[in-house]
């Protein structure tokens, strides 16, 4: 991997990278951020997983998690919400399916399926990478995301116990196979078979047995997408069914914007660190 | 004053306003930042102005200040950095001149004077207007900004005693008179004649005698604009001949971007903070 950028932010590094994914098929694109700590020695790192229409920048930018990270001694890893590149299949009059959509599924379909692999790249491929290269404590990890992104989150915890020591999301779409969003990549990487579906999907996950590890979700009652897109209240169901662990809080007025992701974003990394030791 | 967005961030409200400017002649569009405490009763304001290219948005999206703001129970002001629109001239080709360029100057040249009155915008305009519609204590106000921003609080400051209990800056233009991007704008804004531009600069009015007021400059040392345009050492050494109080903090490492000024604008916040009573 390359290192294409370094800023200093609150005492560490922001930096970004560019590798040949092998999962992909493709360069990608990703950021990390190092915190002060992480000059004495390895540190824990919280993976971020972004939304429709974000690369790694979006987070970086507008969250100010950097600062946290600082404070806790969290590495963030920030990867991009797809394979990119001119070679890789797109749908440029769509923003929510190809470039910027990958869904952190693997595709199985045409013209997918040669380079949307989001999923074994979050899980497996970045974290042997950078663990292997940057001072993170190897397989002290936490995950993290944002819409698309906290769909991802939640299914990458819910579908690999052990992998993660925590996860939480930012107004997740909580039941693809049931919303717009979701119907249109799923039935576009894996086929219209929908049972295919359900192996990315945090509702059925949960329903269908996953292993129990406490879910914490914030969604703002303002979002703009809440009723159509995200459907907190099947994930609820489906948790309140199994007992399983959901601490779902309903944040008055906040939007689906980073606004609400800046206002709540010390409290997750605060949660994450003490899942982590910190 | 017409508000045109709403988003709730931190506890309080991040809004958006335009209004008819009777300064600079035309629409002007600004944000204000409303903390929790501002619902209880008014509330002390921070003014900050942006640099080059900037608009309203830059600040309240990158800079992570709304969080503090909460915490201080501070309002956050945030004007446009230029006058825009069809109707107002511009250097569509130059990204230092014009239209997100204003430089915090009243304009006595054409074409740019009918518009581009900055100063007053900023110093009577907008402070008489927002401490009349909204919930901000009036006279109890600061300022601080970026680069061109960090000039144009340092001016203000320095040729307005007693208008600002508190003045900072990050990576400010410290004697526009000697550089590029203070002599192109100068040069077209105010005319050749260079003593008018004097009054424009924080290095000539502290040499010309400026009321004392502590000056918290951030200043990174990888700021890629400090040798050329900065020049934070002039204003340095003219406060040093009057032993004129400047606390110029030279960071290690930091660059001129959005996460250097993420950095530290918790501490500035804090220091205006305790500046405005709170």
């Amino acid at each position: 991997m390359e290192r294409i950028e370094r800023v200093k932010e609150a005492g560490g590094w922001l930096e970004r990278y560019r590798h040949d994914s092998t999962s992909c098929n493709c360069p990608m694109t990703f950021s990390v951020y190092l915190p002060p700590q992480a000059q004495q020695g390895p540190v824990p790192s919280l993976y971020w997983l972004s939304g429709l229409t974000c690369t790694d920048d979006n987070f970086r930018v507008k969250a100010g998690a950097q600062r946290y990270a600082a404070e806790l001694g969290l590495a963030l890893v920030i990867p991009d919400t797809s394979p990119r590149g001119e070679e890789v299949p797109d749908a440029p009059e769509r923003y929510d399916l190809g470039q910027g959509a990958g869904f952190y599924v693997d595709a199985t379909r045409a013209p997918w399926s040669h380079h949307y692999q989001m999923y074994r790249y979050v899980t497996r491929e970045l974290p042997a990478l950078v663990e292997g290269a940057l001072p993170l404590v190897p397989g002290l990890r936490s995950i993290s995301g944002h819409s698309m992104g906290g769909h991802g989150a939640l299914v990458c915890a819910l579908r690999e116990p052990g992998l993660y020591r925590s996860v939480s999301a930012f107004a997740p779409i909580c039941h693809p196979v049931r919303c717009g969003w979701g119907e249109g990549c799923f039935s576009a990487y894996l086929g219209e078979d929908r049972r295919a579906w359900e192996a990315y999907d945090a509702t059925c996950l949960v329903r269908a047995g996953a292993e129990p590890i406490e879910l914490l979700i914030d969604q703002g009652t303002a979002d703009e997408f809440l009723a159509e897109q995200l459907l907190p209240e099947a994930l609820e169901q489906a948790c309140a069914e199994r007992d399983f662990p959901l601490r779902l809080r309903r944040q008055p007025d906040y939007d689906h914007s980073y606004h609400f992701i800046a206002s709540f974003i010390g409290e997750h990394l605060a949660y994450h660190a003490r899942a982590l030791g910190r």
